[in-house]
């Protein structure tokens, strides 16, 4: 190996009284892990010893930050990508006073406590909840992305990973971001404590090949030994140094390091030490201590990049009957959100058809270009919004929603403000074939904590929609079309989130069909239909999916004696019918009678109309289910 | 760089002759791909173009395959990872015989052809489905496992990759994965043309980072130009030499070689040439050509694992009333079934909580580690489809299902056979709080293609349910539960995929308490409590929750007067009560009155029956809402 560098203990710069504290503080760390994890009666003690002497030595000489205002913003960032080492993490806010020795010892992973078993931004200094491996790291870049180019603030990000998340692709695109945005700001300590869950991970202590795989993606390797303080304080010093290259700081450690009885032992991976174990691995590490660590604090500053909300945005507006596809409403939207400088756009490299692109073309120093790297696209919106800024992320939506599916689902645990555009959804997209259709993306976004999910038909609501999302808190999902329809809306009507629109209402309305993006024209062709043969139908656009208009749906039913079609461009199970049977199931209504009209099996490649025909969904689909409703 | 090897041409191993007809040949491709896509009207003709001599040669020289027998034992195996290059994939099939000049020129990308945008194993000498990139090299890592550990045959799997999406986390888990498991027999040919859909890649054309990054992850490094006939020859002759390393092929090309118009081009990606363009280019080619390929055959051989699905097996029993985890009896059924020599577990680094570890045991040359890396662990599951294997899969729920979902999405347009089974389902598993909680699962699960969803409730019906998913076609997904919870049902029970069982039934049941895995239990608490108040209350086990039992719940929904109760440690949106209420949305019944109990909001950790109470989804609430319905 050539790239990466062996740290020696005479490159460090603290100074002995501070290496002694720091070795003092570990051992507080670890007699603090195991008191917390043995009261609990489960929890990680083993992966918080071997990183204890680590975030010892960062605490005492190298993490700047404020404990009394987690909200400073010049503070730096502590992550931990592993989560599990939590007992670690409360151990060191303990030490640094804003976590008391009762709240640690008596309710860590107890109902109802701050303290959970993985780290929750319950915490105002967790950033995101992390204990999905491999999730912390790219999650630190969306921050670290923030502090070079739009933050401008001197601010590092430091995230405590396992060896065995290195096995995580995601990780991989994470380093491959950092170092493609030069991100010096961001530094990765690997505990490399050589076992698993379930038995020693798959490099084990080949630390030089760790090294090579972080030096051929572009980071700087630092290999230590992790217990050797001067050798981390070296490490961390060094890690601060260059303004343009991530580093890496592969540690070698020894899981359950202090605690001879577990020490480099496999099974005992997520068990706390029994109660006599425990003893005498306290009595061992010099018993319980009250040492409190006094951080440094971060310098004043301010981001370079003010908020705005307020700002003017003069959103596009169309002729109603002008055909645009609701990819290019977004395209055009999110470029007049531009105007509001904390909006800022990610792309998964298909920028030019999702119309995402046109964003960067006025607006560049807030547009990054993630290629075809999904996860870490949303990875780095959930950072660049601990950051405050109002990210949305774009792809096309089989891509956006599937491949990041346990990122979107850790996001909503974080309870970040992220906001998603999925383009080209459904058999629509035609001759693409069925690798590009998004059909389940519905039901999924639907069950993520937060969610919002929104799906227009026509670029006046798309518009509109898009810059709701910029306000909307939670995780919103836009699903947008890839073909162009005629704009329905005038430039005046209003898109609640939760609402819907209701066409060719009547009192005599007899069946009601409901739609959303390109079914939306399908239902109204279908009613036309339905009308030239004397049925009343109306409409309704449910374009606010999650949450939905109850109450209108309630309404419509009763009218229709309970005659309901809804249609969608997805799969049958969990998407927009479901959302109104949901809606519908406790209700003094007579009986419902719902034709569930979606997707029927794999679709194929074929002109858009093919296709919509093929699945099931077309016009001609639901005039006959509206027919059979009524007999007719 | 010192790992990879640059070869001259030197090194090549075909004739002359040879060499000459594979540069005939990538005419014929480099046409073909053209006038299939000119006359479909889109498709990928210039990521085809930069490839037709890396193919041309895999043809003439390398591949080994008997095209009129795809079902060939000792076939090679040839997978576009970057599947929007099939334009270049027919014209291959066409050049060996197998498509005629009038499907590939006509049908291509049209309504009810084979040939699809993104190929599909409707064709028979297509294993898998591609076009979400960064899925087929992790595919074939499944294919190479079964042919080094289980078929022991001398077939080389062949993956054509494209540059973009060697920015996908994936690529790097199945390279980690292939040199972990010493795949000698899988070659990954990268084309690397410098340009994406939307602009430059990240990497461009630095070759010698791509090679660091490929031989830090265990794989030889071969970089060649691309274009360079006898160097192609070269690279992929060294590529069969090593039995214990995999290879990659890093083939620097130009996107839309051999059409000056577009060559290295930025915004050709994605469109076919206009009609006059792509006859400028067929003239500079050298017109059409029917130019027919013969392949090597491969020697004949059989797989060294003999198939035996009707292998007695013998499945663990327990008594009615002992307290079991629907994981551990996975872990014993599992290990039942390796008395069938098809059957194959992979797991995630977390076998000794899944009770997957069991079947290592027993059965270590049929178990595959995959450490933490979920996509990897499906993708290998749909590789060891592809040769017919019985593949189980096992992990956490939450990171089973979320974190590979679109590897899942993608099993379902392969329509491979694979099962999931995922542990640690829900709020129920207590301490370790929402991160490690699966919430979404049922609804991710349920709407994809081919799927079937399980969710026991005790030991006993889960044996019989992992017994009948090793003969289910299709994605099978079992959810199973941390505790353990009595044993409900006798071992001569049967649990039909499709089924359900009723318990407490009467003929005056005035309320139906629907659950599944462990909300049965709070059902039939409930059920007790309510019998206590005189409510009659029947409850259903809805194990089976795709496909579910319609006329069962029918029948009960009449017998009830439309009242029902469903249950679910799982998020309100699609899950089990989306189902009930699929099944029930067109029927004759009187007005249904359905009370769905989920989990509510975020769950922190606590005690399981802490956790089920606050989620809403305990006896106690399922009592208040019975009652609700009852007015009572």
């Amino acid at each position: 190996m050539c790239a990466n560098q062996i740290l020696a203990s005479n490159d460090a710069k603290m100074t002995t009284e501070e290496m002694d504290l720091a070795g003092q503080l570990a051992s507080q760390l670890r007699v603090d892990s195991i008191r917390c994890s043995t009261q609990a009666g489960s929890g990680h003690p083993t992966s918080s010893l071997s990183a204890a002497d680590l975030m010892a030595v960062l605490l005492t000489g190298h993490l700047r930050y404020d404990w009394t205002r987690p909200d400073q913003a010049t503070n730096d960032h502590l992550i931990f990508s592993k989560g599990h080492a939590s007992p670690l993490l409360y151990s060191m806010y303990r030490a640094v006073g804003v976590v008391s020795e009762d709240e640690l010892v008596n309710t860590y992973r107890q109902f109802g406590s701050r303290l959970e078993g993985h780290p929750t931004p319950i915490l105002p200094w967790v950033d995101v909840a992390t204990g999905s491996l491999g999730q912390g790291l790219p999650d630190a870049v969306g921050v670290c992305l923030a502090g070079k180019y739009l933050d401008k603030l001197p601010y590092h990000a430091w995230v405590l990973c396992g060896d065995s998340e290195l096995a995580e692709g995601s990780i991989w695109e994470a380093l491959d971001k950092a170092s493609y945005y030069q991100l010096g700001n961001l530094t990765a300590i690997v505990d490399v404590n050589r076992l698993g869950q379930d038995g020693p991970t798959e490099l084990q202590w080949e630390m030089d090949r760790y090294a090579q795989r972080v030096t051929a993606f572009g980071a700087r390797a630092l290999v230590i030994d992790g217990h050797d303080v001067s050798a981390i304080d070296a490490a961390l010093t060094e890690a601060r140094s260059d303004p343009d290259r991530p580093t890496v700081v592969l540690a070698r450690t020894i899981k359950g390091k202090g605690v001879k009885e577990v020490e480099d032992k496999n099974g005992w991976h997520g068990k706390a030490l029994p109660p006599e174990m425990a003893d005498r691995a306290i009595a061992a590490l010099g018993g319980r201590s009250d040492l409190q660590v006094t951080t440094s604090s971060p310098d004043a500053g301010t981001p370079a990049t003010t908020r705005d909300p307020d700002a003017a945005v003069t959103l596009p507006t169309w002729e109603v009957g002008e055909k645009v596809a609701t990819r290019a409403a977004f395209g055009a939207a999110i470029t007049a959100l531009a105007a509001r400088p904390e909006v800022v756009v990610l792309d998964g490299e298909v920028g030019n058809s999702t119309h995402a692109g046109e964003f960067q073309d006025v607006c560049p120093e807030r547009f990054f270009e993630m290629f075809i790297s999904e996860q870490q696209l949303v990875a780095s919106a959930v950072g660049l919004s601990v950051r405050g800024y109002v990210p949305f992320a774009s792809s096309f939506a089989a891509f956006l929603i599937a491949r990041p599916f346990d990122f979107i689902r850790m996001a909503g645990i974080s309870e970040v403000n992220i906001r998603l555009v999925g383009t080209h959804a459904g058999v629509e997209i035609g001759q693409d074939g069925p690798s590009q259709m998004a059909l389940e993306d519905i039901a999924a976004m639907r069950a993520v904590h937060t969610s919002v999910v929104l799906y227009p038909s026509d670029a006046t609501s798309t518009a509109a929609l898009v810059r709701s999302m910029a306000d909307t808190d939670g995780i919103s999902y836009l699903r947008a079309t890839r073909g162009s329809y005629p704009v329905i809306y005038g430039s005046d009507e209003q898109f609640p989130i939760g609402g819907c629109k209701i066409h060719r209402a009547g009192t005599s309305d007899v069946v009601a069909l409901i739609g959303a993006g390109v079914t939306l024209h399908e239902c109204l062709a279908a009613a036309a239909e339905l009308a030239t043969a004397g049925i009343a139908a109306r409409v309704i656009d449910l374009y606010s999916i999650k949450p939905l208009d109850r109450s209108t749906l309630i309404d419509t039913a009763r009218l229709t004696g309970g005659r309901l079609v809804t249609v969608e461009d997805h799969y049958p199970q969990g998407g927009l019918g479901s959302a109104v049977l949901e809606a519908l199931a406790d209700t003094d209504l007579p009986p419902l009678h719902v034709k569930l009209l979606a997707v029927q099996g794999l679709p194929t490649s074929g002109q858009p109309a093919e296709l919509l025909d093929a699945a099931g969904i077309s016009a001609r689909h639901i005039v006959t289910a509206a027919k059979d409703l009524l007999g007719a």
